[in-house]
């Protein structure tokens, strides 16, 4: 049972990440946990501005996601993106006909001058969504891949090229200007805050563009509570999308260990999978907590059941106060 | 047979314009025939640039119009709509998903600099559309609604309140500084220039936003040829849309003969429909030539006949000089 006033923030990108929210949802009501999401990888195409994460998670939750594709809409058609490619518009980001919809609802908002937060607040909404899903930043954050044909938009990057241009790194354009939201920081402050997860998202691109935004590894570091990281990397593949790829183009074993150093300094507890059990003493060397869990969620169930352990392992750590911020 | 120098420039709205236009496509080559095209009705709508009377020609040309609808492509879905509906977006305007397509590129190239003339070009050569189709102008002009619940944009007025409030009087904002573009100037100028055509289109909003332009009436008083308009009113009905509807609440008389008489002193031939052959007779005496040809355009064949009378029309006017421009 989790108590009414424990309250938890997780830190996501898109796919992997709103699958764990979705579990999070499942354990936690709408005022128990609040979603942070990276806008790293937004971006203006067609004159419309796309919001990748945002979208994967908000259909994530609304339940209408595309489980095939891993992003998009569930029974979605593609008339529209056809028509365009036949009179010379660009294709390679391909929009479904329903998934249009929000991307023209969340430029015409924007243009009317609301926030990126206010638009996302009123769009998850409409998807019937009660949980609080928030952008880090209302600011411009975009994140540019640096590869061997050069540096590349990141959906350039991830989608356009498909990720196949050897990377060298990234940078995060307009990070360090960067504000957390008032309503990002009011959650990190909350005196009911019981927990910070990240989730099994990209490090690099999908969790790394969030963690460079000045404030909100302050937020990190100055919060009472302990944080906690799931793998995204399991028996030395990433679950999902080109986690592994990157990881070994920037020289950085394919390893749960590296992921887990990567947010050293950063995290208290990290959730290696079954499969690497093994990890775990190396691991903790580095004073991370570890815990073995299913981190692959096929199922919701898997989803539900990750989620809750990943609850059950914050709690472990606030009572035990086993965690970095105790020991400062 | 058509002189391979007879030129011949038509002045278009939208649905009964388009159909005559299509059938001066099958009389006339590319070189022969330019449309030029009503922007009153354009409208910026969910961040789109939208073009009604452009688009519905494009379509007609292109032999991809939904005849059903009488707007729009053929084979058209309606899941983007749908889905911007369900979260709380704007539908009162229907766009198809592939018409979506049109509008996104439109809004796209506009952004990036492109006059609406060069966009129109484009756009209707990725339809492999060769004839010529140039809006009237590349400023601003929008029809104002004056109705009984206030002045209404054109479209709102034409689709969000299906012209049921009573009308008083349109206005053509922005049309007295309208300048006709460099390349209707060109059209109206060509020394081989044979007739100019007012298509069967309502004249209060379709030809009367082009009228409003004080270059174009010059264009047309300076053009030492003949022009003539079809009319849309048929039996003292209109052949589609709202043109019966208007003129009554603008206390015309619903015929032929209040068409000719609101067009008296710009052309020199009118062609009425057979049913109404009893009212050349009254039109004549407008100093206005007058032939019976069968207006209403359901087949292919009728569109082409009657373009193909049209042509011979203004032809037989050249000829006999039988027009204004020679009594001056």
């Amino acid at each position: 049972m989790i108590g009414k006033t424990e309250r938890y923030v997780a830190i996501t990108g898109g796919v992997g990440g709103a699958k764990l929210c979705l579990g999070l949802a499942h354990n936690l009501n709408a005022e128990q946990a609040t979603f942070v999401v990276n806008i790293g990888d937004d971006f203006e195409h067609l004159g419309l501005h796309i919001s990748p994460d945002l979208d994967t998670l908000t259909y994530t939750l609304a339940g209408v996601s595309n489980p095939e594709l891993g992003w998009g809409r569930q029974g979605e058609t593609w008339n529209c993106i056809t028509a365009l490619a036949e009179i010379g518009g660009d294709d390679w980001f391909n929009l479904g006909d329903k998934d249009l919809a929000i991307h023209l609802r969340r430029t015409e908002m924007l243009k009317s001058g609301l926030t990126l937060t206010e638009v996302t607040e009123k769009l998850t909404r409409s998807f019937s969504i009660e949980h609080k899903v928030l952008p880090v930043s209302d600011d411009r954050v975009r994140t540019i891949a640096h590869t061997e044909i050069g540096s590349l938009d990141f959906q350039h990057y991830f989608v356009r090229e498909k990720c196949v241009p050897p990377v060298r790194g990234f940078d995060f354009e307009g990070c360090a200007r960067a504000q957390l939201t008032s309503q990002v920081q009011a959650a990190f402050g909350d005196p009911d805050l019981a927990g910070i997860i990240i989730c099994p998202s990209n490090p690099f691109v999908s969790i790394d563009p969030m963690l460079a935004i000045p404030s909100l590894v302050g937020a990190l570091r100055k919060s009472q509570v302990p944080v906690v990281a799931i793998t995204p990397i399991v028996g030395g593949e990433a679950v999902k999308g080109p986690t592994a790829k990157i990881m070994k183009e920037l020289d950085i074993p394919v390893t749960a260990l590296a992921v887990a150093e990567h947010y050293s300094g950063l995290i208290d507890g990290f959730i290696v999978d079954q499969q690497d059990s093994v990890l775990t003493k190396g691991i903790s060397k580095l004073g991370i907590e570890t815990i073995v869990a299913q981190t692959v969620m096929v199922t919701l169930p898997d989803r539900v059941k990750l989620a809750g352990e990943t609850i059950e392992f914050l709690r472990r750590l606030r009572r035990g106060r086993q965690y970095r911020k105790c020991g400062q």
